[in-house]
């Protein structure tokens, strides 16, 4: 006998299981609950995730998720073209965001330096941004990457990148606890960070 | 600006936290976790969801989820139908498959009786069961929920309703601490006690 009693059943928890951090039994409860949904609402609910996966856009200036070619925060002009926080992932936009503490433009990196994942320097977006460097009047550039072995690899790579610009090179300030997320960083301690950024030099191992 | 820089991404996030124990923050994590995967892949993980609610059938006779009419297991001849184990839905089904100690029917209940939550006995698959009873040659019936309250109380309900009946009526052994779910208990004890039932009787408060 089949398992799950159902194929149906059964490819939908075998997807579902595929999800990071939700094993078999997970899944089950998530199907047998939209089991329990009337059929116009789990049409949606797939067909939200899909249409996320087909239309979403990223910025072609930061690489932010975005519904158009170039995401809001680039195309307003109000904000200051001349500063570029480096983030790994949206997640982070949205907590700086949140602490209002800043009002420059973003370069999403999609992800961090970590061989143990097979990820390097070329699988991020690291060319653009020295791109933007080159052709933009940038006066200061800001790394806010996890404090982890990873985020700073990923921040000393950059560095390097950078070193030819005659430009400012700054992190956030250390005030977030060594080994925690940025994402997960209270609203308070975040935009301190932000404003009292250090010199990139200040930050490197004696 | 839009919090999740992408009305798209905004819709996926909030069907994701609708589901029971997913909230926000997990939800974005999975949505990116999705948008990271190729487009293909998406498509399969929303559709078999989708196909999951619109295709899937229950068993006419036991309630049991199916991808035909009369589930594998009410179809199989070779097993006694002279006996029901009455669960609360599928994944105890599973669990009691899995021990290998019972080889009689089921009957799903489809959830326990729960004020708190407004289910009352007419929600649940318990008049079919009483049908089952009368137009079927039952010896006994076996009462498999779980050791709470809302199952206490479910059991007494349907001992009332199977009163009439010359049925032996049953409940699987207290070896399952109480409290606990039977789908997380483990193979052994769930055996023993499916093989050790007892006469319902035993155990009503005294």
């Amino acid at each position: 006998m089949n398992t799950y009693a159902s194929k149906r059943l059964e490819e939908a928890v075998n997807e579902l299981s595929r999800l990071p951090g939700i094993g078999k039994k997970s899944a089950l409860r998530l199907a047998l609950h939209l089991l329990k949904q009337d059929t116009q609402s789990v049409e949606m609910f797939g067909n939200s995730i899909i249409r996320m996966r087909n239309e979403i856009k990223y910025c072609k200036i930061c690489h932010n998720i975005s519904d158009l070619d170039i995401c809001e925060i680039c195309a307003k002009h109000k904000r200051d073209q001349s500063i570029i926080c480096v983030v790994e992932d949206i997640r982070d936009v949205m907590a700086i965001e949140n602490t209002g503490q800043f009002v420059g433009l973003y370069h999403i990196l999609g992800g961090i330096i970590s061989p143990m994942d097979g990820i390097g320097p070329q699988d991020l977006n690291i060319q653009s941004l020295v791109d933007r460097t080159r052709n933009t009047e940038i006066k200061e550039v800001i790394l806010a990457l996890s404090t982890t072995i990873e985020g700073d690899t990923t921040n000393y790579y950059i560095s390097k990148q950078l070193n030819e610009f005659d430009i400012e090179l700054s992190t956030i300030a250390r005030g977030i606890s060594i080994g925690d997320e940025i994402e997960y960083a209270d609203e308070i301690t975040l935009g301190r960070s932000i404003v009292n950024r250090l010199p990139y030099a200040t930050n490197l191992p004696k």
